[in-house]
């Protein structure tokens, strides 16, 4: 049953009508808890317009009453800030039947959709439009367009393509009061004022809901070439990542790096994975090239890694034949996150460094946490292109959530410390929610948490906007 | 001499020193004046902040006796951005001596610097480094990064590497209080927050002053291949350039396009340049493509024009097959604006619509000014491949500034409506300053207004940055 008042649960009603109306407890659950069991709350009704009218309509009613509320995707994200808090205060605004790809417009490289469009539709549809939207990331096949660009959710092709952020061009918004914003505008260039809609991306629905979008789609690769190389140290594969984009230029679309251990890792707890190269190396990395011509992409890669491989950069290289390979080579990559569940508890971090300081930052790091803990199991990978780390350490399968959650605070502390002092950034690409809120407080300037204040206030003056979450 | 109250005076020598006041009017002239002498003000000073904390202490003045602060770089703006009002009231607060180039990170591909560097000191900072700023507009001997990033500016690399929003990762801005917000993060991906760089980008200095950014480096391309192509309509314009994108990707870095009357206008009024083609057509393009690979970028440029001539899309191509020939492409598109001076008085538009909209635009443009006077002589050109025309309309020489003005209002307003109507923008790319303020007003909508007047309000509550501008 909802704990609304009648009142409100009636306007509700008339708003969104019975099909836009969760208000059974069982019914509820899913959305009250995040797809990692890691957050559970409580909800007073959880509503899913059907149109931006209706969600404007529902914002209305929560603004007038001043109600809290919680905008959710697809229910996929990673720090908890799409499901809402104990109070059972919490209104969830779900925005999956607001499921429509409005337009593709292939002349003007765009697509306009509703939120609540899986990611993966869009990349199907630009798809059969001859076109490329290249956002992809683990949870492409459940996570939303909205949830995606509250997020400014990253993955694996943003050293080419960019983050979520550079991928949209317009956003219609529903504000908190339930005015509407139309900024779903189509143009590359626009110089009409404040730029409202990066605002609103990766604000985490704490300034409104994002009710629609326009997307910058981009010419389709039609070939693609891919490689796993071994190397003594981050350092050389540092070196070896400039070299690849001073001749590889925009060809180089993902540049993906792991140490020795989380290789190890995943060979010991995914399936149907084998060791990419015969010998042993520290780290290892996986290199894509992808280009609109099929001419010479592969002796391209092929040239650039012979000639790291003659100057000592590299130690090994395995240069893909064939899909199956390149398919084997991406389910290692994309294997690591199993491989830590089956392994073991892990202490998560998603930082990003100056690409210049990364080599430093590791060695550092290490050292830090091995004087807190000898045996520490550092798993060290990520998107080393976008100078974006998953610097995990994994824990005993046993260990308790209160070990769990004491060694958390520490090591975060030990390497957010460290970031923040190369200037780095303690949430590169999975955002703040409630994971990460107490120690953005803690590392955020006061001058720029003042102006995220200020920016909060005045937008969302009723403070009802998904509160709890980030700011 | 300075209008400034004698305490005021004291405490800005004070804070900046005899270097950093010009308070004699002949001196203070060049700063009231923008380089068109389109825009004329007066100011009560001009102070020369030699670096950020002398740019802190001036705020710190100005806000606690609520004066007024126009922000200038190199004074090159288009819309009158930077130019002070007529009251005398208003210190402008030049950035030029803040002219150091900090830091260059090539394993980082980053570029930190001032505000008052000049944008071809940062293209040459970058070579230097064998990497590779695309921002590229015609004032880059003489504007400043500063001013580009307070405007976002275009320029003629926007279809390949964005708009200067694209091009910085990082900022130091001063706020209207005189506290600083050091935002000089280097990084590719960072959601902790609320995007305030984006906010103050474009801003036109309304909501604070920067110092100092942190600038995207690209790849060097080592080759470019360029042409020229005559075809019947701007439609068959739009479709060569679905083409091109398709097969070239990224490497298509300009697609600048001009009319018949544009090319002629140029023609008869610039010097040392000829026709690139030998017949007539109604429609011309630049095109351009670059890549940091040699091999094969001429083959892939004439395959793809040679198609568009095969399937009748464009009428005439000519591939450059020289340095000299390229210059001499690029001399008759740079040569437009001197063209227009010299042939008349020039109603302008700086528009952007979606791609799939131009050709219609133009179509629908021209009759609606042919009824308003049916010898009008539209000169349209522009980044089509930005969907950016800089749609303009010669009078004759000896107009008088009273009918340069009626007539500006009124074809605005035709042509505005129309772009409106498609959902464009009437600023694509030279801002809105004092040039476009009332138009702005008039075709924003009432809410995003009020979302820009509540962010100004909040950051800005003494009201003293840039009065009369943008907002």
């Amino acid at each position: 049953m909802s704990n609304l008042h009648p009142d409100l649960l009636q306007r509700l009603h008339a708003a969104v009508g019975d099909a836009g109306l969760v208000s059974d407890s069982e019914a509820k659950a899913p959305y009250e808890t995040d797809w990692l069991k890691k957050w559970t709350g409580r909800s007073s009704i959880v509503v899913r317009p059907a149109d931006t009218a209706q969600t404007a309509a529902v914002m209305r009613i929560c603004h007038e009453t001043h109600t809290p509320v919680v905008t959710q995707g697809g229910n996929t994200g990673m720090s908890g800030g799409a499901t809402p808090d104990s109070s059972g205060a919490q209104v969830v605004l779900s925005t999956v039947r607001m499921n429509a790809i409005r337009a593709v417009d292939p002349l003007n490289n765009t697509l306009t959709c509703e939120a609540g469009v899986l990611l993966a539709n869009i990349q199907a549809a630009a798809q059969a439009a001859e076109r490329f939207f290249p956002l992809s990331l683990g949870a492409e096949g459940s996570c939303t367009i909205g949830g995606n660009l509250a997020t400014n959710a990253g993955g694996i092709a943003v050293l080419r393509y960019g983050n979520t952020r550079e991928l949209a061009l317009g956003l219609e918004v529903v504000l908190p009061d339930g005015r509407v914003w139309n900024g779903l505008r189509a143009l590359r260039k626009d110089n009409t004022g404040y730029d409202l809609r990066d605002l609103f991306i990766g604000s985490e629905g704490t300034l409104g809901v994002i009710t629609a979008a326009v997307l910058k789609l981009h010419p389709r690769p039609v070939a693609r070439a891919t490689a796993w190389v071994g190397a003594r140290d981050i350092d050389a594969l540092v070196g070896l990542l400039a070299q690849l984009r001073a001749t590889c230029g925009e060809r180089l679309v993902a540049f993906e790096m792991m140490s020795a251990e989380s290789l190890a890792l995943i060979l010991a707890h995914v399936s149907d994975v084998r060791a990419p190269l015969a010998g042993e190396h520290a780290f290892h990395a996986l290199i894509e090239l992808a280009d609109t011509q099929d001419d010479g992409l592969a002796a391209l890669l092929e040239g650039g890694l012979g000639d790291a491989l003659e100057q000592d950069v590299v130690q090994d290289v395995a240069v893909s034949v064939s899909g199956a390979q390149t398919q084997a080579f991406w389910k290692i990559r994309e294997g690591i996150s199993q491989a830590q569940m089956r392994a073991g508890k892990a202490v998560k971090h998603d930082i990003a460094l100056p690409i210049s300081a990364i080599a430093a930052f590791a060695h550092e790091a290490e050292a830090a946490l091995r004087v807190a803990q000898p045996d520490v199991r550092i798993i060290n990978f990520g998107h080393l292109g976008d100078g974006n780390l998953h610097y995990n350490v994994l824990l005993p399968l046993d260990t308790t959530p209160e070990v769990l959650a004491a060694t958390t605070a520490q090591f975060n502390r030990i390497v957010h410390d460290i970031v923040a002092a190369a200037n780095g950034s303690i949430s590169a690409e999975h955002g703040v929610g409630q994971l990460r809120r107490d120690e953005l407080r803690h590392y955020k300037s006061e001058v720029e948490f003042d102006l995220m204040m200020r920016i909060k206030q005045s937008l969302d003056p009723n403070q009802i906007m998904n509160p709890g979450k980030l700011i």
